[in-house]
């Protein structure tokens, strides 16, 4: 098999982490498999430099940044190098740039434009084992960018999609939960998951992998696993995929949380939409994707108008709410959580969201703004009741 | 003016340092001078990075070592510019690959072929202040390579050559001495000393400032000073210039010791050199340059024959003796220095030697071979003799 294979910071943690991965890649090599590894800063590296950098008022300096943070991830891509060449496997270490990671400007969240795999290629048909800085890139000028969030994951799924390997992403999770097991100690480890249910666990919060990069992998098609470094057992862990053999079994796949939710709300508005303009030019000038919008008219033709984001976004509008000159007061209600019921099973299922809701109703759990998607089903719930919801949706969908 | 300052690891140990090295480039910048800043590893960290790589048994793995030490500058002068721009100042920081120095392939001891400053002098253009990554290169090809000892040094110098600029070495030290101050406390600080005066200091065991960049700097003229790193005081330093103005008042510049000699003996060789080519052939293959070599003619025609080197040099060439399968055994002597009386005023002010000699004699401190260039006299002798021979001679010339 040909194998990218990503380790997360937990994982290269310190030298004898690093060696055990040097232990397994020999394995791997002996057996006739052909790898590629993208690793990330050893530990709490990256904390630690943006702390020195914080101290220095430097951190909003994102070019500097970009060059600060790139050596961490290159440290620990030198030392598996070492520790493999160290072992009679011949193996060479490439950063971001030196493996081709073109990417644009937009210092601390560059998006890969291409990748020049000359180099690695030249390297691959040498036979070596090949160590790539994860979250890296550079631009045409020899500019030193970072990848944002997720990003060596990113880096990993994009080696994979450009050569058409296989991606094994190592964490320190077992893998894909129905339901985050912090919240719920019962959940289930799923062994496959589509691209789309994935992608929904991770934009709304389950935050095992970045949207980004499963989006990247079910653009490319690329053959994704999650899993816990070093488990020899490959059945814990999860595939993430086009299609999984189990969409008759389960139709919903798992429940995530996004904390912190805001609800805001401007009632009795004229029902001629100026206000509403004004005030989707403001958001979007603020650089705020809004989660989701709700309008209804009253009985005397006015219009009640909410929509839900994270505190701190609602923390940014009511700022720069003044700026609207409005006579309309906006205000805000604390304290709720968004939970989304997912899986493709919903779509061919009938009758889910009736057991979602006579569920939540049975527990006296109130809930506020409900939407669905092909796969998901989501609904605002006070944060007090957030755990209760949990464990009968759990109990009552076998997660 | 335009100075190029260099920073060693222990002026820019921690944060507050660079703190206070940022402070100093505002005032020198408000005064109207232009600065470039070149930068070692902070502190310790290029030991740091040893001991890993060594632990993982990838020290002797040379393109690793390089793409990792490489870091240590990277991130130090990521910090500087941070630190100078929070400042107000406009800096940015180079790495040695994005400041052009193009290197050969050698890792661990590349030599710069050539500095590309089409970036450099954009952003020098600018009115920016340029931090660059001492210590560091790149290939053609991108492959990371570092210049070896007192690498950070031959940065500085090379740069302030390319510019036409000066060129200012900090360190922890007060410039250079006569003697050093660990020997002779009484040694003292010298305002200038020649090019030629100072490698041969440097090249003797001075250990201040490697030969490699004062050879450069006499090669290019550039104006060099020594001293303590944010010492106002530029009287508490040392100029390093082709011609000094104390070349009359001073014969003497300075005596160096260079520790551990070895004296290499064999006797009662035939007078043919046949076994002299043999052993001078595989003293070359081990990649050793002999420092000193004597032949004498003995009454019945025979040679004895013996050469100076360290000590650690002499375990190389009798762990490999062998090969020879000679019948002229070598014996070894340990234990000894070699001092060096330098400066320019030793070719034109007759009678030192004698009195280097007549010094030595009076205080029974016996000495070896003796050589001597036109500004150094160089004899080896005894170690348990080394304290008194630097105290009678630094009395009786002033140093």
């Amino acid at each position: 098999m040909n194998i990218v294979e990503k380790y997360g910071g937990t994982s290269v943690a310190d030298l004898d982490k690093i060696r055990a991965i040097a232990q397994h890649v020999k394995e791997m090599k002996e057996a006739g498999h052909n790898v590629i590894l993208v690793a990330s800063a050893m530990g709490k590296t990256t904390n630690k430099l943006i702390e020195m950098a914080t101290a220095l008022g430097g951190h909003t300096n994102d070019r500097e940044m970009d060059s600060l943070l790139s050596t961490g991830e290159q440290r620990t891509i030198t030392l598996l190098a070492m520790a493999i060449d160290a072992l009679g496997i011949p193996a060479i270490s490439l950063t971001g740039y030196q493996c081709g990671f073109i990417t644009s400007h937009h210092h601390a969240h560059a998006r890969i434009k291409d990748i020049d795999i000359t180099n690695l290629q030249k390297h691959l048909d040498d036979g070596k084992v090949v160590v790539v800085a994860g979250f890296q890139g550079a631009t045409e000028h020899g500019e030193i960018t970072t990848l944002g969030r997720g990003g060596s994951d990113t880096t990993a799924v994009a080696l994979a999609a450009k050569l058409g390997w296989d991606c094994y992403i190592y964490t320190d999770v077992n893998g894909v939960y129905t339901i985050d097991p912090r919240m719920y100690p019962k959940a289930k480890r799923l062994k496959e998951i589509t691209y789309n249910e994935m992608m929904q666990m991770a934009c709304l919060g389950a935050g095992v992998l970045e949207t980004r990069s499963v989006e990247l992998a079910s653009k490319y098609n690329v053959r994704l696993f999650l899993g816990k470094a070093l488990e020899k057992d490959k059945s814990k862990g999860t595939f993430i995929m086009e299609k999984t053999k189990n969409l008759e079994d389960m139709p919903i796949t798992g429940i995530s949380i996004k904390e912190d939710y805001a609800i805001m709300r401007v009632n009795d508005l004229p029902n001629d939409g100026i206000f509403l303009g004004e005030l989707f030019t403001l958001i979007a000038k603020l650089d705020i994707n809004l989660d989701t919008i709700s309008q209804q008219l009253t009985h005397d033709g006015k219009v009640n108008f909410s929509f839900y984001c994270n505190k701190k976004q609602s923390d940014t509008i009511l700022k720069h709410i003044d700026e609207l000159n409005s006579k309309y007061p906006i205000s805000r209600l604390l304290g709720f959580v968004k939970l989304s019921v997912v899986g493709v099973g919903i779509s061919t299922h009938s009758g889910i969201a009736a057991k979602v809701l006579s569920t939540l109703n049975a527990h006296n759990i109130r809930y506020y703004m409900i939407t669905s998607s092909e796969i998901s089903i989501s609904l605002t719930i006070e944060e007090k009741d957030k755990q209760k919801a949990i464990e009968v949706l759990g109990e009552a969908f076998d997660l």
